[in-house]
């Protein structure tokens, strides 16, 4: 038997933890992950494009588990009451080949990509900051401005998103929350004066969510819209302003982050370098740093990892029926008979007439 | 709610409907999207090996649909009572980018590779055939022994194996199945006087399965064991001395299959091209013809598709709680907040003192 994250696990879980804590529990294993960094397998994810969005696969492993996310981008989703994204993983065991858990990763997703935004602010953002001005009001909004209370203690949060109802919901959301909450009247006035901006809009297309004049100095942008080729959300200004721009898996972010608005040898610095030392990150208050944040499957392999360690066992995980368990295991065929075993079917085949290539 | 073919479900259905029928029904599906070939997304599968094994991915598109499998390779798993290929797979909607259902392909693997066979031997083999020999008694044999019978109507049976327990279980399995069964004592003996040699070994390692003094004027060969980099069954002698190779796709044929054994411009056919009428298959009763088969992400999405097809909306199917489906779309947050919405929690923090690498 396989185990299985359902939606409504994975609700209850979440509601009963409490998002921030589930977050800043994740992003110390998103950032252990990451310092590791050499020990997982690399590869950039793998789309297949379709007009109206994309279906992705992520795979990684470690050598000791393998885990893949299955996820969707489709911008014009919500029009028709449906998620952006949706996803769903699967953690596999290296050893025997064979699926351990599978898991929704809609909300999982949301969770890990707000832990790897308060890893990368919680290394790159000036530690006194307490604005962060969120830029897209989406799925993802909530999550952010938990994280970034989770990574550097931000207290207020200023909204701005250009559909009004979706600013209200993140305002009903975060009341009571201990966070005090604006919505703006426009990028500009929800930028004024932050100390972490975060980018978190869902077009399909290159977009100026951002330009350089909104941007201020000390600032930390956290881009994580931009996610696909030709989909961007910052002025390439902001870039080349830009005291550090952090990256997860340059290959990847070259193809699908902000970067792909620059040349080939922009220079960028991998966040796990930073993680481990080895490479700097901010060093003055007044520098602007950016993390360019595409998603990686490292992520989502921490991510799988988290939630089988936290639910394995309890009654917040399910069994499900997903691979076949013969008690000879090179007698797969005795297995699906039944009491029709060894019947002689006379099929009626299938084949169209003009397959065939024989002569006469 | 996402539809679910769990492995029981699999079972009853081959059971039921008899696994020589879902055979034959399966090789008319995957003939069909063979000959619509071009209107496919092509990628080599996705492979993460380890010293013991690969997990591997197989996505594809034809526009409409969208469909992956994950399965392993593990040739040591028999050996722990587990399947050397366990699989499973997804069936997704392009337009939404969200999954349809989530299947069983163990079981259904055996069906799709066995399909295949079935397409190939019918397009390459002498419809006069009546003998196959089969090399390799493990969890694909009894399938592609009734898909020959399917494909081309062969009544005799020599099976070969090194482990006579497995060659004893293909024996007890086709008993009363109409075919006539003979045990052979070498993989000489059981190819001598065949019309078609099945190769489904699984060794991870480049073995001699076939040399070329077994092989005989006429013979078809359906090579399916060797799948991976430096997994090979015929001797490279074979290859040069046949008429006609077929593969499925080239460019991972080449890396996976019984080609890799010879130079990259050694010419093969594409299987599509025979079915269609584009390139001339077998011309004359004595050639030989091999099928160099390597498994592609087409069969498995024709064999989702037809499962699909077959179950949805009969008690076969079940639903499973995979996607997310807040009644607000962007409202994801909301939705995963019961009674604990807007608590402000006091995270115990996980990351380590030594990420920072912020100035003091």
């Amino acid at each position: 038997m396989v185990e299985f994250v359902s939606v409504e696990s994975m609700r209850h879980w979440v509601a009963r933890e409490g998002a921030e804590h589930l977050i800043a529990q994740l992003a110390g294993v998103v950032e252990a992950d990451l310092r590791r960094w050499r020990r997982f397998e690399r590869v950039p994810r793998i789309a297949s494009h379709s007009p109206v969005g994309v279906i992705e696969l992520m795979p990684t492993s470690d050598g000791t588990h393998y885990a893949l996310k299955v996820v969707n981008g489709h911008p014009d989703n919500p029009a028709r009451d449906l998620q952006t994204v949706a996803a769903f993983g699967v953690l596999a065991d290296v050893d025997t080949g064979y699926p351990l858990m599978i898991s929704e990763m809609t909300i999982l997703t949301a969770l890990r990509t707000a832990a790897t935004s308060a890893v990368a602010a919680r290394a790159l953002a000036r530690p006194s900051g307490r604005n962060l001005a969120l830029i897209g009001a989406g799925s993802q909004a909530e999550f952010q401005a938990l994280a970034m209370r989770a990574a550097v203690g931000i207290d207020a949060v200023t909204v701005w998103d250009t559909d009004p109802a979706a600013m209200d919901k993140v305002a009903r959301n975060l009341h009571g929350s201990g966070l005090r909450i604006r919505l703006a009247s426009s990028a500009a006035d929800a930028v004024a004066g932050a100390d972490i901006v975060t980018t978190c809009t869902a077009d399909k297309a290159n977009a100026t969510v951002l330009t350089a004049d909104m941007i201020e100095p000390g600032m930390h942008l956290n881009a994580i819209g931009g996610d696909c080729p030709g989909k961007t959300e910052l002025d390439a200004h902001i870039l080349h302003d830009a005291h550090l721009v952090a990256v997860e898996f340059e290959p990847q972010t070259r193809i699908e982050g902000e970067i792909q608005q620059v040349s080939p040898d922009f220079p960028v610095t991998a966040l796990w370098d930073i993680l481990t030392g080895d490479a700097p990150g901010r060093t003055a208050d007044a520098q602007v740093t950016i993390f360019d944040s595409v998603g990686f499957a490292l992520e989502d392999f921490s991510a799988l990892r988290f939630v089988r360690d936290a639910l394995h066992g309890t009654d917040l995980m399910e069994d499900i029926d997903l691979v076949a368990e013969p008690s000879d295991p090179k007698d797969l065929f005795g297995y699906t008979q039944g009491s029709h075993a060894g019947q002689e079917s006379q099929p009626g085949f299938a084949f169209s007439a003009s397959a065939r290539s024989l002569p006469a």
